[in-house]
């Protein structure tokens, strides 16, 4: 199975302030049509997400992924919004096991930084694609959590945009 | 004048690891005649680091920048190293001025991050010329330390190499 973390991140490896807040990625003026996101989500099967970022999403109002299936990885237990296809199972691990016994192929670690360093920490996470932003933030939540080691990497796509934006995938050596 | 922050960083933000130790580099196996160091060098008439920085390279045991004017930051007395074309000015704005005075068109802050957001906080910082390493570290000495708000950059180069590193130079807004 493919595990992407999927995301953007300041020039300076932050991926949100202090807190959660991603307004700087409005600000920058980049419109989701100039990204390739709808491309990347074409090719996703299920997404798995941390506790936080699935608050956030929850509080942005109307759940934005379909029916694909959803885990969320928690210690608490977590409330299905409205229109989520939620599953069972909080650890990486877990989840691993259902998605490769419902045959996803393609699963998106949408994060956080945490939940990206507990993919890697239990060798499941195999790509990183990665929107590095034209803006430094100085602070904020790190793009990965702590690492138990230095991680090789092998790029295997870059893409600019216009907007000064980098897209850049590498798999995990 | 130009002041650019020319370094490399890891994908997640890092340019050394607590410590300062950047092995990292040696083990990625990206050798100088690859990273298009001597045509940045050849552009540069002086240099900026901070104590930290200075020290690292003064244990290194052969001063490496030939007579380049240079200047370190700090608020203790440095010692100058063999060979090294040591200036007066111990804050971005004193270097600045002397720099000016002595016409240089293109001054190198070497680092580490707290010297570059020193510069950019005195809005004297006007590039950054990153090389992105395709290795994850986790935790270390960050790109900048803090700033003050956010930084919007305008992307004016990007350059990939076979080695998979990718070097992405931006001017500041």
């Amino acid at each position: 199975m493919k595990i992407t973390y999927y995301v953007a991140s300041s020039l300076d490896g932050f991926i949100a302030k202090e807190g959660g807040d991603v307004s700087w990625l409005d600000e920058l003026g980049v419109s989701m049509s100039d990204t390739g996101y709808e491309g990347f989500y074409s090719t996703v099967d299920a997404l798995v997400m941390g506790r936080k970022t699935y608050e956030f999403v929850v509080n942005y109002g109307q759940w934005p992924y379909g029916d694909k299936p959803v885990w969320v990885c928690s210690s608490r237990k977590i409330l299905p919004m409205e229109g989520c296809n939620l599953q069972e199972g909080s650890t990486p691990e877990d989840v691993y096991k259902t998605a490769t016994e419902m045959n996803i192929k393609h699963l998106w670690c949408v994060g956080g930084g945490e939940l990206a360093s507990s993919f890697m920490e239990a060798k499941l996470l195999t790509n990183i694609y990665l929107s590095l932003m034209p803006v430094l933030l100085g602070s904020g939540i790190k793009l990965f959590g702590n690492l138990p080691s230095d991680v090789m990497l092998n790029k295997v796509r870059e893409k600019s945009y216009a907007s000064g934006m980098v897209q850049l995938e590498y798999a995990i050596k």
